[in-house]
């Protein structure tokens, strides 16, 4: 099978679970809940949830809160793409050749479906982190069950829940788009243009291996091992965005190519041109090996999806 | 001292714990932190996090932690208002007589800071969590401590952010707003009001009141009917606040009176009249003082509280 046929496998697991913890009402939160949906179940190529479960991988076996955690990622990022389509962002009709959610929903609905997701990623992480914490009082209370074990399970769950919520907001994710709204139009410097990838694209990218990490079972320095390759990594797919919007084809992307001068984006191949922004690429993808090889990762899917990541044409 | 100087010194507390949990950040983050401030910081009743607080205190000591999750309880709740601000929403230009977020910051960071408190509500109650479930870990590893209370402390965290984060979304709060705004300018039954009104308004009144119980220490059945009195408490709250729209003076309330039927919102009022609503609100009201005695709250500051909100005239 190719990378490509994998990971689509992948993939269609991630959606079938995410769209079994998508609420289906009636009533009247019909609207919302197939806004909900609508952002969520349109394609995707669910790279967070797959990273997450592939960096758990090199260190155990997947716990039976990944799912959470892993379904908890990808509704976060639902929810900043529907935003960052929103009129008063990017102002964009359509994703992934379709319309976006506030375009096929009326653009208050737009909104309303971004904090729902974001909102529902912590419900259904909450729902992990109680769950593990009533687990592992139970097992105390019960000498049949193992309890360190179920008490290392709740830790675990409670230190996922931290990585989750701080990578995605103002010292995250949204504090990179706040930094990348700013900065339109405007010449930055490598210090600024770093600040906003390593922000509002690396993190989430980190978030996503970290927790992966942190359920398998990782220790301290293993953990902040694999925070440092998924920064390497982040960097790297986010540079190799900025060469394809430069030099992709339209028809494999899916989007316009041209569209971050189109934008007035300044990027990093504005700033450093597309022969220096392939030279780092690679040095920061190796640097990211490198790590996760010293990990016991060179034969694991893992290493081969990186490597796929900043080599794609699409 | 009267209630209202009480209420006041409550929130003055509130509002410096709030401030001190906030961001303060200079370089690419300042206009995103500036209107995190800003939206927080500018007034307000701090009604959640008093209710949280007081309702703990029925039950036993504040622990530590409570100022989490009372912060968490607050930022939610500014989002929540800048986002319902917004031109796409209700298109308010000003709020507490002062320019309202997206007014001041943009429409752009009206958004992103209502996404970035809502993200960060969560930050600091996962901290929270994460904080109680080091702590569970290091005592039950060392005999000094007193491993099942901090066992226990561990478990009302996570509780209290499955409440925090539900009562929030789809099911919750934001789901309310997702219904009210499809409900405006529609007849509505007396049923889908009070959806509209036991989610909008009513779930964050439950969320604090139960997350303060929780935390206090109260067991399953007392905190059942804590989330009860909330529910009574919360509607009663909404149907005054639809009277005061009618009968109110302006100049008291704060806002222009009148701006339901200017909206077009069908209310409590327009279904029942002012006198049904005044009733139901006195009856609502002694149902929940009734729960609140039959849990030792008769001499309570939380008793008084909750008489003075439903007789509020602004």
């Amino acid at each position: 099978m190719s990378i490509e046929e994998e990971l689509k496998e992948r993939a269609d697991r991630v959606s079938e679970t995410i769209e079994a913890f998508l609420p289906d009402e009636e009533g009247q939160l019909r609207t919302i809940t197939e806004a909900m949906r609508y952002a969520c179940l349109s394609g995707g190529k669910r790279i967070r949830p797959i990273l997450m479960g592939e960096t758990c991988l090199l260190f155990g076996e997947i716990p039976k809160i990944l799912p959470y955690f892993g379904s908890a990622i990808e509704f976060i990022h639902a929810a900043s793409l529907v935003h960052d389509d929103l009129p008063c962002m990017d102002d964009d009709d359509l994703r992934r050749g379709m319309p976006t959610t506030h375009k096929k929903f009326g653009e208050n609905f737009g909104v309303l479906a971004g904090d729902a997701l974001l909102n529902y990623a912590y419900e259904v992480a909450a729902t992990a982190v109680e769950n593990e914490a009533v687990e592992a009082i139970a097992a105390t209370n019960d000498a049949s069950f193992n309890a360190t074990d179920a008490r290392m399970d709740a830790l675990r769950a409670a230190k996922a829940m931290g990585i989750l919520t701080r990578n995605a907001g103002v010292y995250g994710m949204i504090g990179g788009q706040c930094a990348d709204v700013e900065g339109e139009g405007k010449k930055l410097s490598e210090k600024e243009l770093v600040f906003i990838h390593e922000n509002k694209t690396t993190a989430m990218i980190e978030s996503a291996m970290m927790i992966g990490a942190v359920l398998g079972g990782a220790d301290d320095d293993s953990i902040k091992l694999i925070g440092q390759a998924a920064k390497e990594l982040g960097m790297a797919f986010q540079i190799r965005d900025d060469i394809l919007d430069v030099t992709g084809d339209e028809e494999t992307i899916g989007k316009p190519v041209g569209s971050d001068e189109k934008n007035h984006k300044y990027t990093y191949v504005t700033l450093k041109g597309v022969e220096e922004c392939r030279k780092e690429v690679t040095e920061r993808t190796q640097r990211a090996i490198t790590i996760i090889d010293s990990l016991g990762g060179s034969d694991s899917f893992l290493r081969r999806m990186m490597l796929w990541l900043v080599d794609r044409e699409m």
